[in-house]
């Protein structure tokens, strides 16, 4: 098994991260901004240094090969998104770039040059944190991002998407070759939730990445005044929802993981002290890694909010505005880590991911799966964003592992 | 009994309601603005044309007295207040003072000169809707408003009240006289409520105005991303608040009328589709008519709010900074006002008011009752407010015969 050292680990980090459009704790790093651009040339020439032959395609997306000496044309392919959130954290997304780097020089450094090629992706876009579309690199390495998505978008300084990718030096009407051919696609990424630091593990092995459902509920009773209105003439939203809210809840737990329901959002109308409220509109998020499991649990939710405000006699608008069925990995894959793992005696634990990542892209393509270190409190998505070294370094070892058993 | 036209009800609220800050539909007419000075005016004209004494206060409180025979220094009063809210209706406050003016002014045509003096009065304001500051008007009348608390408030516009009072022509520092003693008040208003209404009762017998406890509550717990933490791992404040509000509203229906309580606003942190809610803050509102009644609601409330957040490990913050008793009306003038409602075949229901009036500082001082008329569907505050003034001719009856009973 490779030697990776956490001190080299947070060398790189801190290298990387330090590349943002803002100073200070954590990483901003918009897609087609300075400091995207500062980071793509910088790991450019961090890969060459390393022998690998370097190339981007037509919107950016770059990817680093050491060639195989037997077959060259099967790619056995790791890496992330090069772009951040504002204020994001150190380790979401270039983690993944990093450590695909570390264990592809750590496997030649040690084993020489692979049968079959390996590749780092470090792709262009993946959080829709400066144009309101993600998953921009992935997309477009597969051929299923339109001219028509990002023709009229801009920025919020009123950049259009076409002057900012064009002023990167990128062009994406230009003929130049997809990267889409690959034998195996591995993504490392931190966990973005608390379920490795709970459950003491340092290597998640990721088997599938959940569907999610939402809605966005609007319910009409009537607005009344506090104090005059006897409990038996209201028509109050927040009764209502208060009944709809517990009762998803409730079901949700006696289902158990992994489903999740969330009541992120909510507005009453007119919210103040001394009227009964008239008017609210409120979301649901719902996941799980089982279409069936997914469909059933709407239907509960559905039927759930229409007793309770049919029982009121509240109006009620219903809309299901996303609706993303669950993306299974590739189990030859998962078979792959698991098995790496067990012989490595690395401290794992086969898991889903509750949120999205590039390999929900990949994996309906090639052969896909992921590996999530643990984070810290699971905070991400902000500049408190955490994990030590130390608890990565199981996560990049599996990665060499693998790599080598597919590499080989 | 007295013969009270419709018409005649109809034209003289069009002409009071008509005098406003702003054009348009419904009223507002702030305390000390132009329209107040000119209503106030126009209605001491009225006042004098029926050959009643009139006199202001220091604080521009209006008194119209017609003198009585044998005990002129006996004070039968009603009225109400000439203030509104921005954009109120064309009923509230006016209503009162506009039917003691035909009561009175009704009685004196028919039955001659009372026994006792009756008098009109106009308060100056209840509504709080200029300056942070409500009830000016009646607590001035007793002696329990003071000048430091009105010292150094100021309207929207950045005007002292000080400043808005002398401008009007009033100085609460003139020695004036107090009009402080009186045998009786009787104020008529609109019910604000939809009780009469939903009971088809024209009359309302006020036997007492609620008392009110306010609650400002802060859960904390912990935002999480809504799809990577499990259920098991949240601790979600909106799924606390939503047994918390369900539990409330439950045992309030089971102990039933009077008692109301409302969760009329809420905030949430950070208020997005895709996160646990960590942090939130909503208000309670409740009421009775009974201090016992209140007081043990209150302690159910927050035993029931800590049990809720304990059991989730959730921070609380509760803070109870409204807490106003019940006020009870002079059963002696509830008794006479039923007796003349029973005599005369009036549509009557004796209730309770759920709102707050200047008849709460009059009561603990003076024997005070109310007469409510209905609201059509409860709307007031609001230029949508009315009520048709067939609907008020029996309020205004009842009042007249109350007067009677007392002053001849």
């Amino acid at each position: 098994m490779l030697n990776i050292s956490p001190a080299e680990i947070d060398r790189q980090m801190d290298w990387i991260s330090s590349i943002s459009d803002k100073e200070g704790k954590g990483t901003t790093r918009l897609l087609y901004s300075e400091s995207w651009v500062e980071a793509q040339k910088a790991l450019k020439e961090l890969f060459e240094k390393a022998k690998m032959k370097v190339e981007f395609d037509a919107v950016g997306n770059m990817f680093a090969t050491v060639e195989g000496s037997e077959t060259p044309e099967s790619i056995i392919a790791s890496g992330s998104h090069i772009d951040t959130v504002v204020d994001g954290g150190r380790l979401d997304g270039q983690l993944g770039i990093m450590a695909a780097y570390l264990a592809i020089k750590g496997l030649v450094e040690k084993y020489g040059q692979p049968k079959k090629s390996l590749r780092i992706v470090s792709m262009a876009e993946e959080e829709g944190s400066r144009f309101p579309y993600a998953f921009w690199g992935s997309k477009n390495i597969f051929g299923l991002a339109k001219k028509e998505d990002v023709e009229n978008i801009k920025d919020n300084e009123g950049i259009p998407f076409e002057t900012a990718m064009r002023e990167a030096g990128f062009d994406y009407l230009s003929e130049k070759p997809h990267f889409n051919k690959m034998d195996a696609f591995v993504e490392l990424h931190i966990e973005q939730g608390n379920f490795l630091e709970k459950a003491e593990k340092k290597v998640g092995i990721v088997n599938a990445i959940v569907g999610q459902k939402r809605y966005t509920v609007k319910l009409k009773g009537e607005a009344n005044h506090a104090g005059t209105t006897l409990m038996k003439y209201r028509k109050d939203v927040v009764d209502c929802y208060a009944r709809i809210v517990a009762e998803i809840i409730d079901k949700a737990n006696e289902i158990g993981d992994p489903l999740v329901v969330t009541f992120g959002h909510v507005e009453i109308i007119p919210n103040v002290v001394n009227v009964v409220p008239g008017e609210m509109e409120f979301s649901i998020d719902t996941r799980h890694t089982d279409q069936k499991a997914l469909d059933d649990f709407a239907k509960f939710i559905e039927a759930t909010i229409t007793k309770h405000t049919q029982e009121r006699e509240i109006k009620l608008e219903m809309n299901l505005w996303m609706n993303e069925p669950p993306v299974p990995m590739d189990q030859k894959i998962v078979d792959v880590l698991e098995k790496v793992c067990q012989t490595n005696k690395l401290n794992y634990q086969v898991m889903h991911s509750g949120a999205g990542h590039d390999s929900q892209i990949f994996a309906p393509q090639v052969p896909t799966a992921m590996i999530f270190v643990p984070s810290i409190n699971g905070i991400s998505h902000n500049p408190e964003e955490h994990t030590e070294a130390v608890d990565i370094v199981q996560g990049i070892q599996a990665l060499a592992e693998a790599l080598k058993e597919l590499a080989y």
